[in-house]
């Protein structure tokens, strides 16, 4: 016998929890969906080449082989994230697809990275993005943090949505006097200031052979940080002659116009922002979950100038956003945030308390069912106590007797199990209790 | 730059097509978890030495590595299926785990072997178990089938689902007065007869020792198939005295009883089918498309007496059945039987005449989405045509057009894209005719 041991760093989830998740990417997918992002699911495996392409962290890919195959070069490979996949399929199906595209992709990816705590292996991501041919309109950069917005909402999390955009910064750099190049170098370092703190990352700005000046400016403008129109505000208030800068601004207000319904806790502008180094070009995103601190951004993105220039000889512009799925939810089971306590999505057991009942038991079951309300019946003749038994143990929420059930009378006695109420009444009204949806 | 092609045996599908696997995915959970099944997902990797357990198609594995770590042994592959992770998570968890453990999986497993029609390397499976602790009603051998016909009957598509059952094979065999090792010999060639045809098996019979009568009266039960009742009264007829050909025909009487609402070209008895060799106890499914006979079975499964005793000591009968979701789509896309013509879940688009009507656009398609109704608002001023052009090609159905709302009056001209007409209505009319649910 093999004693199964868990593989660290590749998340399974008990029962309850498995329902859990499930509800959770169901919401994300559906908000996804009212917004009119498209499915798309990609393949697990690409070639090494495809996943090369950029030359990234390749040492954290998986590649692929056959277990008896003769050894030789690694030509598969698990993809390690979302991005890649689309650029690729994209490029691939750029004729059958209708620009802009908007696409969800809510799919497992693999990193062979040492597994930690909220590290895995094996981890879902969910991401929207918007493609545009050649053009992209700024309407998206400020629809991806609405859509995010509205699924925290639904999962009942507080998120508070930070935004920025790299023009202003290089705009702000140039108009200090700094080359692009240099530029670059004081982005990667205002990049760690959350880590590090701002005296270090002055101390860096310093060697990087800025001057006390100019590194403080650098310094200032990264914190500014607060409502949307107070930010444009004191951006304003700088007074930069640059063009990038402006053109940056100029975009900021548009989103802040575009997301002024929502509320001043849920988005703030924030110069302090970085993301990373050369991928994107405009509008950035960071999400926090202010009852959840240490979890840090937990879906974040941006625009980016060109998706797939490796793969194909046409400007693909883009935006995009990605929430670290399993990060999220592993995160919130540590917590107890998530109810667990349903173990099936079953919602009324039916009784069988003698053999000569099934087919009535068969027709109340079907008509529940009929009506979108999942239903078991017990699959044994057992006494009361074993049967509430199962349904307590999976969380059902009702039990059903039909002893006085017949075709005219239609009459069932049903029992809350969280309440202990037992009342009898027609079966058409306990459906149209229960009943969870009215198709129409 | 790299050009991307495609990868054989990893199939990806158009938009269109990616939301219509989706539907077909939709309906078949939604009546897996009508039935009380629970979501399960098992990590996509597994030790090797768990999938080698019963050392079975290993050569077909794909094992992973890191690409730059160092060569070694294999520790980690793919799952190939979803029964083994099956066992590997219910001996885990068997105490966290509430008996019977009913759940569904649906997620992809890879598979090494040659590409060809029909045959993918990457396909999902669709499968639904019931696992008992010690002992597992046969209420259960009849849910299954009741579950799949349910499936088939939702996606529209005719099924007609054979059951048989293996104790009615064996004991008939032991009657005829062959041992066991013998019988198994002679289901071996039996499972052979859709392939080869009666008379190549009844040579193999005869060159296994079998002689001529013994060897025709084996063929003769494999030919009896029919209506549940027709075929346990000829089985009946055969007067077998057999304890276990009995006891296995008691059983087929349950399961008939239990679906005796299924139409006649739903359901068969059919005592020619015989699935594998070892695995499978009792109860046996083999699922055909009338419409689509070139397909085979495209779900299978049965009873089984220990589902994972390479890792437990503890006795688990089970009973499961499986569609080849990803084979079935494929041959539905290549009979254009799917309805791709949607690429988008958008239902309306907004158009967006003006610049200044952007914030009614907003209320309208907040007010749109709350009610459940994908929405999206065209993403830039621009034509009539082309916008119409957008909303053509990505197949939404209404085109809204928000000139006259005002918060008092809420009128809103709409135009229905398929049929051309075009209505002035209020906002809530609109509605109330779209909407898809309604939340109690």
């Amino acid at each position: 016998m093999i004693k199964p041991t868990p593989l660290s760093g590749f998340p399974e989830w008990l029962p309850g929890q498995q329902l859990a998740e499930q509800r959770v990417i169901d919401i994300i997918r559906n908000v996804y969906e009212l917004h009119g992002f498209s499915r798309l699911e990609t393949s697990a495996v690409e070639r090494v080449s495809i996943l090369g392409a950029k030359g990234e962290i390749n040492k954290e890919i998986y590649g692929l082989g056959r277990l008896q195959g003769p050894p030789g070069r690694w030509e598969m490979a698990l993809h390690f994230d979302l991005t890649v996949p689309l650029s690729r399929y994209v490029a691939q199906n750029s004729g059958s697809i209708t620009f802009p595209f908007k696409r969800w992709q809510i799919q497992k990816v693999w990193r062979g990275e040492r597994p930690q705590e909220g590290r895995f292996r094996e981890f879902y991501q969910a991401d929207i993005d918007v493609i545009g041919d050649s053009e992209l309109p700024l309407s998206f950069d400020a629809e991806l943090p609405a859509v995010i917005h509205e699924v925290f909402q639904k999962l009942g999390i507080r998120a508070q949505i930070n935004i920025n955009n790299r023009k202003v910064l290089l705009g702000y750099y140039i108009s200090l006097g700094l080359d692009e190049a240099k530029s670059t170098e004081v982005l990667r370092e205002i990049d760690k200031i959350d880590k590090i703190g701002p005296n270090q990352v002055k101390e860096s700005l310093l060697s990087l052979g800025l001057d006390e000046a100019t590194a403080d400016k650098c310094l200032k403008l990264c914190t500014l940080r607060g409502t949307p129109l107070k930010v444009i505000e004191q951006a304003k208030a700088l007074n930069v002659q640059n063009e990038i800068f402006c053109q940056g601004l100029t975009e900021l207000e548009f989103v802040a116009e575009e997301l002024a319904d929502l509320d001043e806790e849920s988005l703030i502008f924030n110069l302090g922002i970085v993301r990373g180094l050369d991928y994107y070009t405009g509008t950035i995103y960071e999400t926090m979950l202010p009852d959840y601190p240490s979890l840090g951004s937990i879906c974040s993105g941006g625009r980016y100038d060109n998706l797939a220039s490796e793969f194909i000889n046409r400007r693909l512009p883009g935006v995009g956003i990605s929430i670290g799925l399993s990060r999220l939810i592993s995160h919130l089971f540590n917590q107890n945030a998530l109810d667990c306590t349903r173990q099936t999505p079953t919602r009324i057991l039916l009784s069988l308390p003698e053999e000569r009942l099934r087919p009535a038991c068969r027709t109340i079951a079907r008509a529940l069912r009929e009506a979108g309300i999942p239903t078991e019946i017990y699959h044994e003749v057992a006494s009361l106590k074993k049967q509430i038994r199962y349904a307590d143990r999976k969380g059902i929420d009702y039990m059903l007797f039909p002893h006085q059930y017949d075709d005219s009378k239609q009459l069932v006695e049903i029992k809350n199990l969280h309440t202990g109420e037992q009342v009898q009444k027609p079966l058409a009204e306990v459906i149209g209790e229960l009943q969870p949806f009215q198709p129409k």
